[in-house]
């Protein structure tokens, strides 16, 4: 099908989105009214994400499928990272005229089948014209009368753990950069983050005092919760596990791997310091959370700040 | 200051977008962690729009502080269409690298005053490098206990009703389009619209059956009444006020100012069917809902099928 937007038209592409949305038990009103309307146990925990088509992906290196998979997941992530049940998303799409109507299918299909995986219901949005993609996601979610888990409250003896993939996404990318499509495992982990869902309210239960999800890197996204907090965090790179992909990656192009590790974001993985010995059994320990003695907030690295990449920021 | 955001850094204007935000009692974590955390009395509504550079305005138009006030009043008046209270919005900001700091400052300025009129707290957001300006916002309110007001409500009988402005959007746009500055009361209006705050919740206190915000156009959106409620709308062209600067630009433009009124958006008026004699004092009677009798569900102007310009729509 060559179908483009500007060939269906503004309400006959919403219903193209909206006729396969299953809302959950806790919608009353769904896609399609001036608002969504649904019920929040507990208090409610809201995040924002925007990813812009040349800056966060390029069409040719992602599906439209893989981009539907990635907003869901990325924004999705800041719920988890609160400690909060993530509940449901809306999702504002900004997209050419020319945009074909089956780039709009997949890219459906994506959002809705990692909404599934997330367990959230997709209950609004917005459609509008622009000269590139565009895509807006508001997660929300509840803590079930829990408290969140901030980024302010690592305490010196803290252990800091880790759940989900660190540096994949990042060596993914640099394989994509250079032309090349393989390993799949990292291609495929740059083009749909497995998320760790369900790790937040784990991390929550077991008395987490902060944390983050990486998205900007693991030394970038650790130095928010060391600054918040008010303390040093010291990585033992002998703990982060380099998987033989990331080796390869990193042998082919000339990089040290730790630096995909440290600096990598984008397989959101979740950050959390614990009180020392409540680390839940899936997480892996990769430091230690110590007092200031004198010295500024800052991440180190066996012991030295860390003067590597770090991560990336906008602007 | 001619400092631009590639000069400042991505946290430094975060910084700068969230030294000035004040939140609001039910706000326990504001701006700056992964997500924020906030009370829900009642069920939660949400709704989500994007304003794009060169569709939804242009820098030499309106003001950075205007475009503050825009994204901000149309995303609320999106919960007030829900009969809801509005209470937080989080903001999504995408712009090129070379966006001046002082844009910033303005546009922040009117987000802040704009959240204080509509006694809104800005809880969060994002911020984004993109070839253009982007601005998604999504607004969140409660019901109070309160059922919310669908666009399927409306019954033969039912008076339609508006509170806010109508037309005056479209006139000034038309103003600006020729490339004129006055009337500036028009101007001034599509500049910065005046959101009628209050009339959702007072709507849904006097029984409104079916609401909906004038975004794209008054026959447009009451269409989505129509079609959602299953009813004939009929309005009573008599009804409408037409105010003198409107007639001006009508006449100086070669236009009905019929049009203006009919086929406006952007005022975000309050469009609403309330039981016979339910309707509150500030709201204006402009027709009445009938069954269908045969007829598809359809808007009709003076008793006749409406052939007329009808509103935007994108695509």
């Amino acid at each position: 099908m060559n179908e483009t937007f500007g060939d269906m038209g503004e309400f006959s592409l919403i219903q193209r989105i909206t006729r396969s949305v299953i809302a959950g038990p806790q919608v009353s009103v769904g896609p399609g009214d001036d608002g969504a309307v649904m019920s929040v146990d507990g208090a409610l925990v809201v995040s924002t994400d925007v990813m812009n088509e040349n800056v966060h992906f390029r069409t040719d290196w992602v599906s439209s499928v893989d981009v539907g998979h990635r907003c869901v997941g990325g924004a999705v992530a800041d719920i988890e990272a609160m400690g909060a049940v993530p509940t449901a998303v809306t999702i504002a799409l900004s997209a050419p005229a020319s945009c074909r109507v089956d780039w709009l299918d997949g890219f459906t299909e994506g959002v809705l089948a990692e909404c599934a995986k997330a367990e959230v219901s997709l209950v609004g949005g917005d459609l509008s014209s622009a000269d590139r993609l565009s895509i807006a996601v508001t997660a929300l979610g509840q803590t079930g009368g829990r408290a969140p888990i901030r980024r302010d409250g690592a305490r010196p003896g803290d252990a800091v753990a880790y759940r989900g993939r660190l540096g994949w996404a990042a060596a993914g990318l640099a394989v994509l950069t250079r032309g090349f499509r393989s390993p799949r495992a990292l291609v495929g982990a740059y083009q749909r983050p497995d998320v760790p869902y369900g790790a937040g309210l784990e991390a929550n239960r077991r008395g987490a005092t902060a944390m983050i999800d990486v998205s900007d890197g693991l030394v970038a996204d650790l130095d928010h919760i060391a600054q918040a907090s008010g303390v040093v965090v010291d990585i033992d790179s002998g703990t982060l596990d380099v998987p033989d992909p990331l080796v390869a990656v990193a042998h082919a192009t000339g990089k040290d791997p730790l630096d995909f590790l440290l600096a990598g974001g984008e397989d959101h993985a979740l950050l959390a310091t614990f009180p020392f010995g409540q680390v839940p059994a899936l997480w892996t320990v990769i430091g230690t959370v110590q007092a200031l003695d004198g010295r500024d907030p800052a991440v180190f690295v066996d012991g030295q700040q860390w003067l590597g990449a770090r991560g990336w920021t906008h602007f």
